[in-house]
């Protein structure tokens, strides 16, 4: 007997769900929720059965995996403090159903032990999506660039081959590249940007974000735009524009087109640029034993590649592997795979074969 | 016949109110109140008469100089929308209140004449303090590092010597310098920070700002600490230590002391960094001709000073020469001055001297 299994990816910003049908055989329906959680952290059970009823629940057979990364959100005062918050608002949205959270050992374990080593499932979701990846490509840089962070994680002969596991090892190590697709402010990634042929300096403001960047160049739309913008207005392009002028303290009756494509240009270049710094300093940790492969996801795999061919490696799609959606919510779909797999005595050595 | 005249410098997060009284010789009294204009710019009437209350208003002879930098915040989308609102509020506020706006070529208009031309009066509070400064100081750097931004304004034989009049011109020129002693966010300062003896990438969140670092630092205390904590907690040394471990996402759990402070000194030197490239780029600019003294004003006149200082500058303190309150608010107690010495006729000849 097997129910369907629900994974969670918690972050302070969004939330995503990915569901593995009893049948474990169909793609994983996933759902993705902005939902700030820092600015009403009380309502965080009230999104999650939202979230879980958008699925089509779990019924009494089923089961919950979770990762999370909200702890970090600074409405907790504490990594601690947090872990317990999230795993709370899980026991109040889903009472009686059976839920295990993911560690950065790789291992699943219950909501009381979650509590007692908090910095053990802290931000631990890259963890269940590398672990994913190794199955189907054991020797890859896998490069997660999603809307806020970028995970680069080096899977070595099928095993994962960090150097940091808690998040300020990891943002040390190269692993962790805190830039992603959407959320990023602008002056977190630049201090210029060309402006009447000259280099301008930007203002220190939450006036615009990656997803202004990517959305006047095009390269996500509407509906890309999966996060709030800065100052509250709408996702379309010449909104994006009017944003992205704000960062030099300019207008759009002060800016042409061809002068927020500039910038735009150049803040989408840094972002490239953050990410090969990441990638490099783990190719050189590794030297020799690097792999040669990059395994691309999240919504930012566009930015991911140019990153990864110019600095010599092989771009592949996770999206191909497992699906675009899965690809888009890589932690959310494998912790829900990894829980569902143990969950099924019968195939467990078919599919774990190591 | 002559009354008091209330100067105001509107920013988007902080309010600042001079008033010179009828006797013109007391030092101005100042009053600063942070306000997050975008958040709830209906509100902003009623500030702006509680602040004038603050000071004991001005009377039916009274006068309001007034000049604004409220017009970038992205409740406005363009400048134009922003000038006309800020001074729609003041008719609201101050009905019957002669209002006079303050440009950028240093003259006065009606607010009717302001609402014309929004791009003279945007952003014009740095040639109000300037003008002021010139009077005492006729070849210096004027070095005026607020809250959020740093103004870097040549006076070359008592002329405003500057490159650029507009907020992006400025931030091209060196002459605006997007840092200040208590809102810039520390993602916008520094890429990497010091940790366990390496560089660390830091968050692109809103997790910490100036302010926490010159807290921790002791540069400044609770009272200095005039703008809101990015968390919504206090003002204390700890929390502001707690914020900036945040930064590499990190808690006090997970770092010591000293290494809070590594990270916080790292901070305060780039933001000293920042000031030095403005200053050596009008440097540069006025060759020669560059005046060899600097003076200082602002909350962050302890962050421009080494920064002057550095580049072979002698530095002077505003505050010796107009009071530590109004050399804190400088463009406010600035505008009253120059809206009341227009006033008074029978002085005029003796106050402006060319």
């Amino acid at each position: 007997m097997r129910g369907p299994v629900l994974g969670w990816d918690v972050g302070g910003a969004n939330i995503k769900a990915a569901i593995v049908g009893a049948d474990r055989q169909s793609a994983p329906k996933v759902v993705e929720r902005p939902f700030s959680l820092w600015r009403d952290p009380a309502r965080l059970p009230a999104v999650l059965a939202e979230i879980a009823d958008g699925v089509g629940g779990v019924g009494p057979l089923g089961a919950m995996a979770v990762t999370m990364t909200a702890e970090l959100a600074d409405c907790f005062a504490t990594k601690r403090e947090g872990v317990a918050f999230v795993l709370d608002a899980f026991r109040t949205a889903f009472p009686g159903v059976e839920i295990r959270v993911y560690g950065v050992d790789g291992r699943f374990r219950s909501t009381d032990d979650a509590r007692q080593r908090p910095l053990e499932v802290a931000a631990a979701n890259w963890r269940a999506s590398a672990t994913l990846v190794a199955r189907t490509f054991p020797d890859a840089l896998f490069v997660d660039v999603g809307s806020t962070t970028t995970d680069i994680i080096p899977i070595v002969g099928g095993r994962i081959a960090v150097e940091g596991t808690t998040d300020p090892a990891r943002l040390r190590s190269g692993e962790l590249v805190y830039t992603g697709a959407l959320r990023t402010p602008i002056c977190a990634v630049v201090r210029t940007v060309p402006f009447g042929g000259r280099r301008c300096r930007v203002a220190a403001e939450h006036f615009a974000v990656a997803a202004d960047v990517h959305r006047w160049l095009e390269r996500i739309d509407d509906n890309g735009y999966v996060c709030e913008t800065p100052d509250g207005r709408g996702h379309s392009r010449a909104e994006s524009g009017a944003r992205i002028a704000r960062i030099i303290c300019g207008d759009l009756d002060m800016l042409t087109a061809d002068d927020v494509t500039s910038i735009a240009e150049h803040v989408a270049r840094a972002q490239v640029k953050q990410i090969k710094s990441g990638i490099r300093q783990v190719m050189r940790r590794l030297g020799p034993a690097c792999p040669a492969v990059a395994v691309l996801a999240g919504q930012g795999a566009f930015i991911g590649r140019p990153a990864a061919e110019e600095l010599g490696l092989t771009a592949r799609d996770l999206a191909s592997a497992i699906g675009s959606a899965a690809a888009r919510a890589a932690p959310a779909a494998a912790v829900a795979y990894l829980l569902a797999e143990m969950d099924d005595v019968p195939s467990r050595a078919h599919l774990t074969r190591k």
